[in-house]
């Protein structure tokens, strides 16, 4: 697999809290040279990406990381987000409604904001490290049943990143509509190799490029 | 210190991601019985604990744990928020207009919060662990100044909690009308009555309660 065609399948991402404008800036000029799928950066730093990339795809996340802002607010977000520049949304399903198998909340949730998205793309992460098969196998069957083109694995920020069981597992339980990003610890080369070839579309990592250019990403 | 003085000074947590309603009501229960200041829950349980348990002191978070939703997005969070039954809102800064060391933007975030609250409670999670000394006075003098209730430390999902060493130094250099509240690893009985002799006003904490009964709490 070459370098340039992992690359198109890379969500580029900065989601630290203490990510400075600088550092969103590398990330974006980086995504440009390298051709990277997108960029996904904070939601306060769409509207100013946005502005200095104009055609860069954005992505931002809404509802990150922990999933629990109520349903109002992940709308308001993701409205704002789209208004702002954002073209992609990553939203993160509120896991204590998974946790107490509320799939049908979880459902309408997930449907409420790919409304809101309209023909942009939503993903929405499941969070794996916290749900049991039976659960992962729910959120296969509400992100398909809501219209969402995308399950994605892990915020990054839980207590486990994507497996490649997991990916083999969604695979086996989503429409043929629905498409996996793994994201979380997908660190190597040989990671990125062996997620894409067990079916993920995009793969969301910080590290990446810095991997594939040999850490020389940056002085491009 | 007697466990009464201790527990008037708990905002009584449980912000996993992953806790289910049984979790949220367990607290609740523990927080009336053993009078403790408030419990501190995810917003998307908010509507349903003031439901169930009208007369208690119910804090929430916005814009947690990372801090970067917008400034909109926190507005209509705490908005939401209070309406639904908070009382007292523990919001997160955005801190990479910290790092930036954009005081002034942050200041203003923080008084269009404090504006939003009225006389509600509102806590101004600085997480110290990101931040240099410079930027954690800077952040005194932001809060002081935006007319927020409360400096608190540390969210619990940042690399590091609250430290004694960063509570004096929130007193020199916070007004007469701000109080401070730690939280992020106070898990002891020797660091409750630390950080109380220290001159905290709150702390934030999911162990205090069982660590104070014995682990009995839940049975109450």
């Amino acid at each position: 697999m070459t370098n340039q065609e992992i690359l198109s399948h890379i969500d580029h991402t900065q989601l630290k809290p203490y990510a400075v404008w600088a550092d969103i800036e590398t990330l974006c000029r980086e995504a440009i040279t390298l051709r990277t799928a997108s960029v996904c950066i904070p939601p306060a730093f769409v509207e100013r990406a946005h502005q200095a990339f104009p055609d860069l795809n954005i992505c931002t996340v809404v509802g990150f990381p922990l999933g629990y802002a109520t349903t109002a607010a992940k709308l308001a977000e993701t409205k704002q987000a789209l208004q702002e520049g954002a073209n992609e949304i990553d939203m993160v399903v509120n896991i204590s409604d998974v946790k107490d198998h509320r799939y049908a909340q979880v459902e309408e949730e997930i449907r409420a904001l790919k409304d809101c998205c309209g023909s942009h793309i939503l993903k929405v992460i499941v969070e794996t490290c916290y749900l049991t098969e039976e659960e992962k196998i729910a959120m296969c069957r509400a992100v398909t049943a809501a219209g969402a083109e995308f399950i994605k694995t892990s915020t990054g920020f839980g207590t486990g990143g994507a497996t490649l069981a997991d990916v083999a597992l969604f695979r086996s339980h989503i429409g043929p509509n629905v498409q996996i990003k793994a994201a979380g610890g997908v660190k190597t080369r040989e990671d990125l190799e062996a997620f894409l070839a067990a079916g993920c579309s995009r793969i969301g990592t910080s590290s990446a490029v810095s991997l594939l250019t040999g850490g020389q990403a940056s002085s491009y």
